[in-house]
């Protein structure tokens, strides 16, 4: 097997979050960048408000950076929407050579992983990644409209109505170091249940995450934090339980995204929030200032995705999932792995 | 702008191609390396058989290698199935690292552009790079149910069965050389007709070649042959059109994968074949043989794809595509653009 783990030598810039009213009522609400009240973003439909979130997202991470569009070699965009019409959509005021990508709710890294791969190989000066969900499009595509009203079990999440854009710049930028990828790889074991999202992503994020301390020789206490996607509080569980069995514990310094956004008592959102908007805004936005700051010096941060479609689980297939790993450092810290 | 087209050294080591029944019966049925004549793949549903095309389409590229899934870094994969279930459930027993993709029938190409930068770049020494289409899985997700038996007018394409798969590696393999390549832009020209793709993607294609033609300061005199992925009779009327209005004429030899895949007057397709399979496997089984063997010193080949969905053309809203080109030369061939 050739080494896994993916040397990396680029900046995150810039990035910038645009959520719903929920997000913005959450524990991290004063964290993000835009809301609309609405969740509609001045569109007719769930789609286009989707949409629009991307656009809202690019331009705004532009902005901040100071940038054009020209500045921007290319982008890398996903999101949950069949064909990913969400980026498609929503990105093509912007004449910047696109990368389609479906990374289910991974995508945000999985895009910042490529994004910062071809800036370290010289290909790109710098790079945009997008992603996003919207909680009405979502359930209206893969559970029931929201008109039925259809219950809710205890661990279904909540699909994060979001966009975070991030601008990915070469190793002379300023902003927070991307050190080290580890691309996941496809992880099926058996949970066909798509209200128990986090059980089904919880091995792939296991699998990564052990692939990940094994090859570097390194454990939890080499980080400050280890923040997870969306794996809610059932599927974190379910990693904490597996990583403390397997000799690697992260009880003390895991987090999770989908459990961060929400409040579990207040918000009425069970398990925690989803969606490729989930990682994409909390790092946007609540993440990389930290590690900005000095606050957190080093941090992996790992997106997870469940990449089942409503039609194979009528099949009966169980739903296959990954986790993409990065490695994020404060500018001013010394990279231990050397 | 950053200078638009990224200079690649990698070569694409061995591909494999699985087809359908009437992909087998056309006229480049003989170069396909597998087929099924029921279509079926000894799966029960489409999607299914799908996803098997794609398990047994890198299966083969890796045995013609002689490779072992370990000598793998990364694989690139994607479809036209929502959430792009086929190349998830179809790679699913690959212990490969897996970046997911979404470009529609251009998937192919991005595939093997995102793997020859990164191979490019140092990051892998080899990658591969799987996608796929069937008729069936297609009409029933983008048009009509087959038992519903809907017409199809004279500009509707036919959605290829079938699915490629293609081992990339280093530039010391031994292989077609791929020497350059060009990312598209997404383009959306206000064609709104599911029906009439080509027409929806010919103004990516356009846009993608004239910025090469123009940057490499190169025409079609330059190549041999210049193959686009999945315009059919329809889109290839309107790219040469507007190609030869703009000072750039590839009358001479232009082909598109579309075109070639089926029998225009016996197979009843209408404006000819289309689908992630189509360029895929027209691409691994006949066009780069002929690079192999130096019948066709350099070529370029531009994946096309249109990135709407089903629910996006009901909201009122036209079709946006994609281009992506790549360069590929005989591995003799002395670099021209040096």
């Amino acid at each position: 097997m050739e080494q896994q783990i993916l040397k990396i030598n680029a900046k995150i810039v810039c990035a910038a979050s645009v959520v719903g009213h929920k997000e913005h009522e959450g524990p991290l609400g004063s964290y993000f960048d835009i809301y609309d009240q609405t969740d509609k973003f001045k569109q007719k439909t769930w789609e286009k408000a989707e949409s629009e979130m991307q656009r809202v997202a690019l331009s705004a991470a532009l902005t901040k950076a100071g940038l054009e569009e020209n500045d921007v070699g290319a982008m890398f965009a996903g999101d949950l929407l069949n064909q990913c019409v969400g980026s498609a959509y929503g990105l093509l005021n912007f004449d910047i050579p696109y990368f389609g990508l479906y990374g289910a709710c991974s995508t945000a890294v999985e895009g910042l992983m490529l994004a910062s791969l071809l800036i370290t190989g010289g290909h790109f000066k710098r790079c945009a990644t997008i992603s996003s969900s919207h909680f009405c499009s979502a359930e209206q595509q893969y559970r029931t409209p929201l008109e039925y009203g259809g219950q809710r079990p205890p661990t279904a999440q909540w699909t994060v109505t979001g966009s975070g854009a991030f601008i990915v710049g070469d190793s002379k930028a300023v902003g927070v170091k991307i050190c080290a990828a580890l691309p996941g790889i496809v992880i099926e074991k058996g949970v066909n249940d798509a209200s128990n999202m986090g059980a089904a992503m919880a091995p792939a994020a296991i699998d990564t995450l052990l692939r990940f301390f094994k090859e570097s020789k390194t454990s939890a206490a080499d980080y400050d934090a280890i923040y997870t996607g969306d794996l809610g509080a059932e599927g974190s569980k379910i990693l904490k339980e597996f990583m403390e069995a397997d000799g690697y514990p992260i009880n003390e310094n895991h987090f999770d995204c989908g459990n961060l956004i929400f409040d579990p008592e207040y918000q009425d959102v069970h398990s925690g929030g989803s969606g490729c908007g989930c990682s994409a805004v909390v790092l946007a936005s609540y993440i990389l200032p930290k590690i900005r700051s000095g606050e957190i010096k080093k941090a992996l941060v790992i997106g997870t995705g469940a990449m089942m479609s409503p039609s194979s689980l009528k099949q009966g297939l169980a739903i296959p999932a990954i986790a993409h790993l990065i490695m994020l450092e404060h500018e001013g810290a010394e990279d231990g792995n050397k």
